[in-house]
């Protein structure tokens, strides 16, 4: 099954807003219906695919094409064209497809990468890996001075090697999570990555964006899971990873993560496993302020006990009640205030209990109220909602988009507080005020992510309002001490920032392995570093 | 208080070998008492700083030298000369001293650290940055085509900041261990970084070699407590380090931690601190086998709870008592058979006292006995004196050494098994038979380290015969699927299986941004990667 060509996931999940929304909508923030339909699949006016003979004939040889493995149809380009942040699926509701892939080719495995690779470099393409396309940032639109092949790793899809003892997996990179899940469950394990990406996104597509899932406060971020990965790269095959930790210099495992396929196609990686919880439990929490719900998160994620997932949604959006996106509309949530956790525990029936028990301890102390299961549960069941909501508000005539970023905890508030300040001037000035929510999504013992939600009217042009605001939170981003992203990514949507962030020699440094294993520049040419 | 010349640490800890001891040591391993004496430092022949006027005034002008700062004397650079392994120990005894630097520079910050790299680069002088000086793989000796300047950072000993609600705190580079955990104790918090070199080893070094300290298990690995990191480079300065975790790209903390020096000098570390511990509880377990106690290790680091330390030591080394330095030639070992783990717990008195009992529940239903506290006792006493112990062996005319390798837990019986063999063999073949010793010293979900002490004669060459040993076991450790080090770092001794370990692309990759950082060349050339 396909994702939705122009929105997000399974198409049918997808239901309307209730009138209760569509009428808040239009009351709070002026969302009126869309004008016009959004462009039909049918009607998009596709280019030829600007590929000579010789490279067509290069990439099927590179993937033993019988025909079907390298597809330059209209469609399959489409479906391999941007990601899916909204201003991607408003450009293509929009019949904007200039970010369209010549070709589509599909390898079978570590040794067919390398060969289109090479195919690509002697004709004088990009190439672009493509794992679940649920890129938020841009990472899937690289630079357009030259064509190029989306390098989709759908067909590495097996489990390669279990180690039981070790507690380590080895999986294709095009596996998506789900199916790796499943393959992993068979043997007792879990992976325990649950980002809001779940359905969709692959192995590689994590390890290649550090992905972090809403469990990472028990299970760690993909980037910590990670203990060795196998790199395709035009100059050849880096692999690393032979011990969980080794002090053999700098950790080129950190090297590759997030480096987002700019130094190459992470082909397989070699991940930690745990067994599959006896137990999963979650539950709500209620704090009278968003500064005291954080303080409270603050003191499990430094003394513990650790909850699996924890979350805290700020004042706005536990009224709007986002925390359970099936709930949005409700009106219950006005009438309590303050601010909704969400604590998860999975394990072993003694150790979740004994966890439960030592948090809310320390929650009844930071000042909590418990508010049993339900909202525990009820957030479980949409936890992977949100992006279908999204495709129903877009619909509606709404705008809705999220980011993201970290900091220490000390930095914490005033990150908050401006990037806050800066989404709701620049929106209201551009006349379309927006609802702005926040989540805490990630806890470390030194620090957390903060997770905006904004919803406003899509007014005029609302890729251009969207951008005008998203550049400016980017810059109180920076200017609070946070970083430019927790786990989305650069891209090429956070790329001027981040040269900022990562500063002059940091990026010296990375151009300089850029050069060294693609010196082409085939691989994603201007994502996450400039294109030369 | 400077360290011995020619040995370790303390010269009043340092204490002759009883005769029961030396007496085991004839009569298991042939040793004897050396017939010459160690030359003394008075007596070297140091030869006459290679160092024109024009470059000793360049670095006189680095470091605002009034005299002190840049030490041109015999002894001061015999005392940079080298690290603390005991083929460094061997040849200064011998009065080899062709690893002296010319000159040691003494920054006091690190605008004073590039402006020393500057004249480094202005006058063909190499950089060797030298903190605690105790590395144990020739981290300290630099291939000599071109004379070089040891970049001492003693000077460099603040605390910088202390955030307390972020936990972090930013120390200077040169900071010893001590002095460290001091500071930060005046302030309610510690680092819990406890190698063996604790003593005498900096903050710095911990970073440029991904030190793991003996509580690791705990407290985690040198590079897992690093937030955020300054770099003095020939190119300037890279700083990193917004956030606990980012997806802004690859992780160029991982980058720098492990580059011992070549890329740069470490002139600060923003690091994770904990509150000062309220508990502290060492207490030792018997097992029948090395098999069957890693196995519970195993167990307690994947299924928890998670001691603070936890280690065990293989048969021999049970039975020779070297778990516990200070009791060898105690014969009392012998009578009990088996191998002894030791577990610590710090934290808080609730908090230790339900991870005591839980493991106690896991190592029972393993195979193990309680030892009560006294074992714990005695190892917490001896933890730092292994060094100080070689220093009497090596007195006594018996050559002592150590090293280290980590691997997945599956991997782990072949490691154990191969090295243990290539040293056995390889030193009985040069006429020298070795008592071989290992410890897991270090444990993780995935896997472990393997700590090996050898003890043997000198013999008439113990240099050459050590080395024939130690590259031995370098292979075995390569091809049991090993790191070629877990903690002590490459430096010079490992750098030809590195190379192997890294992989022909992976080196490229770090050569890249070695020649991006440091285009001269002039950081420890030969450190970490080969010289050009």
């Amino acid at each position: 099954m396909d994702m939705l060509w122009n929105g997000w996931g399974d198409p049918e999940q997808a239901a309307p807003l209730p009138g209760t929304v569509t009428g808040l909508l239009h009351e709070l923030l002026g969302v009126t219906p869309r004008s016009t339909a959004p462009a039909a699949l049918e009607d998009l006016a596709v280019p030829a695919p600007r590929l000579g003979d010789g490279a067509l004939r290069a990439l099927r040889e590179a993937v033993g094409d019988d025909g079907a493995h390298v597809r330059v149809d209209a469609e399959t380009r489409v479906r391999h064209t941007r990601g899916k942040s909204t201003p991607d699926l408003l450009r293509l509701r929009d019949g904007d497809v200039r970010d369209v892939p010549e070709a589509v080719a599909l390898p079978a495995g570590h040794e067919e990468v390398l060969a289109v690779l090479r195919a690509c470099a002697a004709h004088g393409l990009a190439a672009v890996p493509f794992g679940g396309g649920t890129s938020v940032v841009g990472g899937l639109a690289p630079e357009r001075r030259r064509p190029f092949v989306a390098l989709d790793l759908r067909r590495m899809d097996r489990l390669l090697a279990l180690d039981p003892v070790s507690r380590t997996a080895t999986l294709q990179a095009g596996l998506r999570a789900p199916h790796a899940e499943a393959l992993l469950a068979a043997q007792g394990f879990t992976l325990g990555h649950f980002p809001q990406s779940y359905e969709w996104a692959t192995l590689g597509g994590f390890a290649a964006t550090r992905s972090s899932g809403q469990a990472s406060a028990g299970y760690g971020r993909f980037d910590e899971m990670v203990l060795g990965l196998t790199l395709a790269t035009p100059e050849g095959t880096l692999e690393t990873g032979r011990a969980p930790r080794s002090a053999a210099g700098p950790d080129l495992r950190q090297l590759v993560l997030g480096s987002e396929g700019a130094f190459g196609v992470v082909t397989s990686v070699t991940v930690r496993v745990r067994p599959v919880p006896q137990v999963r439990h979650y539950e709500g929490w209620r704090f009278a302020s968003f500064e005291e719900g954080t303080a409270a998160l603050r003191r499990l994620a430094q003394d513990g006990p650790r909850p699996t997932v924890l979350r805290l949604s700020d004042e706005t959006e536990t009224l709007i009640g986002l925390a359970q996106p099936d709930d949005i509309g409700s009106l219950d949530a006005r009438s309590s205030a303050g601010c909704t956790a969400i604590l998860g525990f999975e394990g072993t029936p003694e150790d979740t209990a004994h966890r439960r028990a030592g948090a809310a301890d320390m929650l009844r102390g930071s000042g909590g109220t418990p508010l049993g299961g339900e909202p525990g549960r009820r957030w479980a069941e949409g936890r992977y909602s949100a992006p279908y909501l999204r495709d129903s508000l877009l619909e509606a005539g709404a705008f809705a988009e999220t980011l993201e970023t970290a900091a220490f905890w000390s930095r914490l508030p005033e990150l908050y507080g401006s990037v806050r300040a800066a989404l709701t001037s620049t929106l209201t000035d551009a006349g379309t005020p927006a609802l702005v929510m926040c989540h805490i999504s990630h806890v470390y013992e030194n620090g957390a992510s903060l997770y905006f939600t904004v919803v406003s009217a899509q007014g005029a042009d609302p890729v251009a309002h969207w951008t005008r605001a998203k550049h400016a939170a980017n810059d109180a981003v920076l200017a609070a001490g946070g970083t430019i992203s927790h786990h989305h990514g650069v891209g090429t949507d956070h790329r001027d920032w981040y040269l900022r962030e990562a500063g002059e020699l940091g990026i010296a440094a990375l151009q300089a392995v850029k050069h060294r294993l693609d010196p082409a520049g085939l691989l994603n040419p201007g994502v996450l570093l400039p294109a030369d």
